[in-house]
């Protein structure tokens, strides 16, 4: 059950409004990494969740997200509102402004609705979770750029609030994580094949006399990495191919690649 | 440059096409945590990334994606070509047996098409490869529950394969990602706000003698973390709403939240 | 500002899990006249709403919505759940067993994701509450029919309570309508063109000897009403087209649809 | 069947040409609450409509929105033209421009694609005249905000005859509604839930000593009004979870959201 | 101007609806290559035509198209009308069952909703009518996938007409295109590059001794083909860089893709 | 399998960034016409494909337009990268800006995400083919509108490479499109009605005493043509309705449109 309380969880405070800068703040309301985004992302794989310790922190995240979509919404308003009777402002975003009398709608900087589309939910548990950290990585980044483009003091300070509460979550979710104890390679049961994982396969390379000179990092090299130079170019990777046959030891059909090759009539 | 081999990286066979399996495949083709994804999501990374070493390894990874998003496409229409011809067959996707006449097109498993909105790329290195290591945990568990619905041999040795790279992948971001050296809780260069950052909102709570049960772990106690119960229902976060004040000294507006409240007429 | 708390507003209780009855259920949690749908509308109408009482209701009403997103959600669960061992289960709906793991997504039963497309949102308030009595209505129906498929007395009971605030609520949008006082045919300032406004343009008809055989009603006769048969056909209406001409008295371009005719080379 | 006049409804004069207004007019071909978004919902409507006399309103009413569709095509593709040589012009809608060639697509004033998801249609033929009555007062809304924002006198007659006739449609909508003499708060057969019903559930409050503070108007006092105030902090609604229980009087799971509380490790 | 006229432009017969196929059916009524997308992208490629003989013509067949989606949304009704009250029915497509109540909307056979991203405009005649001749070619052979699935008489002849006058409109389109005159390679005003556009680049080869052996016809030699060898591979086409240089002489940046290759610490 | 060679197929250079064209490149990028639109077009064409030679081609020109999507992309990225510090460049498109860093994404010139909705794939090649002819001419002229807008030297000599291409492709597909031998209106394997086929309906025309001055043209006179003047208004095409009777010789339904009228109470 949820209840609304009449006050914003941060005062909003806007000295000159720039219907401009409005719109980019709808990146936050109705855009790809916004506080929608966050609030739905948690709270339905809260609503998922079969661990109750974890799914009290989605619930409560989740929730505080969506009293950050109201920070930012209301402070998107104020700042569009010129909208409703300027023309001039009304070009910064003709959808706000036409469609919605200068109000904020459920839209991106570049009037795309919002779409669940933009959610990551698998009701695993630690894959969620990783989710959930990357979304709050590229929550803080935006808000960093928006406090970059914004000139006024009350906005920025607003801005500052939600930006650190990204970092305050993302700090929760990693601890849930590793609370989890589980290997971080290791996701669901069934095991990746030995040896195969740990090939780093070299598929994009230099031209000519570049062709040996790929860049050799922690990602590739050490530990059990073993690299495999261009395996479309050079010999393909036909022994990988498995040796299961199909029950009646014929394959209905089989797909090589290797097209047969004649001239066109 | 890209050039294309005319064999797949991995030989499909395919026992006993199955065009209710062949339907679930799509959601690895066409789907949202699917090989096109994965393979636009890096390599355009990679096309925005101006760190050589990373790209270099973001344009391997997102090349061999475009390998297996081949691999998976053959397999789905091995399972798929049914439909052509039968009708029950085609009631198992009518968009693939009517519009696509049985041929793989770029949908999830109820016929959604793909869309770019799929997609975390923000330019911002660390944080891109926290996105992909993500993306990858949930391609891997997405791979073993196609595994676990399959009773094909040579499908499953198929995917077998395909879902020990996404964890090969797995182990490259996150190297390449710790191999930047920068604070795990770090992202861009704005710091957050000392104190506040540290606070972990209760904003879900129980009702009556519950009230005061809710969870705890690593996520919101020990180290630095301070519990603030239920901001929202007990005092608000009034003192936090910052200082600054506008150039003039008085802002053009305030929301408070403080709704005047009268008798309507 | 929101809190949750972890309670849901109505008990759910399900017998006999039916995931493709699951599958149904998820109009109202994803789809385009469910929860989540009217949850957002109100919310933000309220949001940019300059009315503070009638905001007031907005906001009620808004986040009672969020607490039937939980049922509704967590009723589809409990009904989708066995989609995530059993192969059968998952042909209901493939997109939630692969990709969701058998856990609720925001999607419809056919796995279109949500979109703020389905909102309507003017920020104008009698505008807007036509728009909430109108969605109101289309929710009823739509839980009626749910519980018309539905045999599990548990699920029908939620149904039910579900149901019945539908109808609370379009009471409540519709008296906040009409203590506006205003005529119920003025919407925002500029008056429509007397006359014009009245006249029903009869623009689909029978063939040959039905010509003059269309309906009539309370929406085309009695009244001011004056039916104009056929304008198209007939005579045009080619008086009706203004009086004003451009600045210079000369339009830059005028459309008449008189198109040149000649004889193709 | 359909037939094409090759004349407009309403003859179309552009003074001068205003590329960002052609811009805005796409609200009112592509968008939302446009004419394409009118014309198909209530000619559907009527194609799904089993009463002939009100199915015969919905046809003549969705046709002449066909025709009201190529008077506002007509009018943006006059504003838009500029946009085909003059680059400062295709600034003002670059998809229009370079994908377009200065012709008009079926996109809104931010390029976003019509999508079917604008409309609404249940089947219920009360159902759907609410929603065309507020479909009407959302488009008479629009149509004045562009007559606001224009400044071209052949381009307001033009928009002033539109925007009178969805008053027209309006009152024809309202009156086809009414001559059903069905109760207005009756949908569909099956009843609501009686007492439930007259609930006004008080979801958002106000703060410490506002806490009591809230609205009251005839949406929630007065007639079977009753208030039930902040049901989910104060103490619930128990009661009102139904008396069925599972056939087998045991369900196989219940969801109290009563979560079990426990330390986590 | 449009008018409607009550009479459908083929009599429909149903013998015994077959829900399932009604769901196949939505494909020509709101998919990707249906009814309504031909009537759009015609009609609005008319609007947009300054060539007076042809756009008649794109009227013409833009308006047949409207009178087919009559026809075929008629057919898919009377097929879906079980749903209604039948269960099982409902599940061949829940979202026309319990959000339309068995009423056909703008969904293709995998509800989703119609969107404008299916249409071709570019406001170039003759890139059009290509568009054009291509989209009845798919509309024709997805109805002839329909008939094949069908086996209801009535619906089957409704089909083969619908079929027929794809056909029909495909000559009249393809004479259209050549009556321009133009020659079949001439796009535009800007002539391609001489040489440059004669080259074939063979960029899928095969492995090893496979290497020699790709496909050749008249799309790759004879006349002025040339074959460039997997110019990725061999030599680059550094050559064919251009030689223009910006301004001053020296590029504010080039980007070659000669990365620079360098061991990450 | 796919290779990446870090080398771009042309060479760019810009000599000075002009953010507003580098939004409008994004057209070509991840619009509908777009690079990424042919490369996904003609691969899974060709995956689909079971004729050797034809697929080999589509493989083959599918791979070079991955190559085209990395130079267009890149030279979207050098215009637009000062986007990432100047807020003035940044309104240009404030979703690249805001959250994309400056990097390019998969969208077109106003935010639209790339959807698979943009592909034409059909499984039956000739078909296929069809519509890729149409796909090279619209993308032809898209970048012949790039050029015509742009004024730095580097960028157009890039532009006129890829604008050549589209042109290279547009003949091969001819090619291969008139080397399948089929007369060129004969589409998949059921013939059109005779008679039928050749009936051009006249459905729009003009008014009063322009009715009968229609255009005429090879697409509608001279060979087997026969012009039926206006079927809905005359006579409708009652005779056509088809012969056969259902199953029962008693159909369930029958829809021809002559709707009952009476007066509505």
């Amino acid at each position: 059950m949820y209840h609304h309380i009449k006050k914003l969880m941060y005062t909003v405070k806007v000295g000159s409004p720039d219907p401009q800068f409005g719109n980019m703040l709808l990146e936050q309301f109705g855009g790809a990494n916004g506080e929608l985004a966050a609030a739905m992302q948690y709270s339905i794989q809260g609503l998922n969740c079969d661990d109750p310790d974890r799914k009290d922190m989605l619930m409560d995240i989740g929730t505080e997200e969506l009293s950050h979509l109201e920070i930012v919404g209301t402070l998107a308003r104020m700042h569009l509102k010129p909208m409703k009777k300027n023309r001039d402002s009304a070009e910064a975003d003709p959808l706000i402004a036409i469609a919605g009398g200068g109000g904020v709608g459920l839209f991106n900087s570049m009037g795309d609705a919002w779409t669940a589309d933009y959610l990551k939910i698998t009701g695993e548990l630690d894959v969620d979770l990783r989710s959930d950290i990357a979304a709050e990585a590229r929550a803080k980044i935006v808000y960093e750029r928006l406090i970059n483009f914004c000139d006024d003091p009350g906005t920025k300070d607003a801005l500052q609030f939600l930006m650190t509460r990204e970092i305050t979550h993302m700090k929760a979710f990693t601890a849930a994580l590793e609370s989890l104890g589980k290997d971080r390679f290791s996701i669901g049961n069934i095991p990746p094949t030995p040896g195969l994982v740990d090939e780093y396969f070299n598929d994009s390379t230099g031209v000519g006399d570049q062709r040996e000179s790929d860049a050799r990092g922690p990602w590739n090299e050490g530990g059990k990495w073993k690299i495999v130079e261009s395996p479309e170019l050079d010999q393909g990777i036909e022994g990988r191919s498995g040796k299961t046959v199909a029950k009646n030891d014929k394959p209905v059909s089989e797909e090589t690649g290797k097209i047969r090759v004649k001239k066109s009539a």
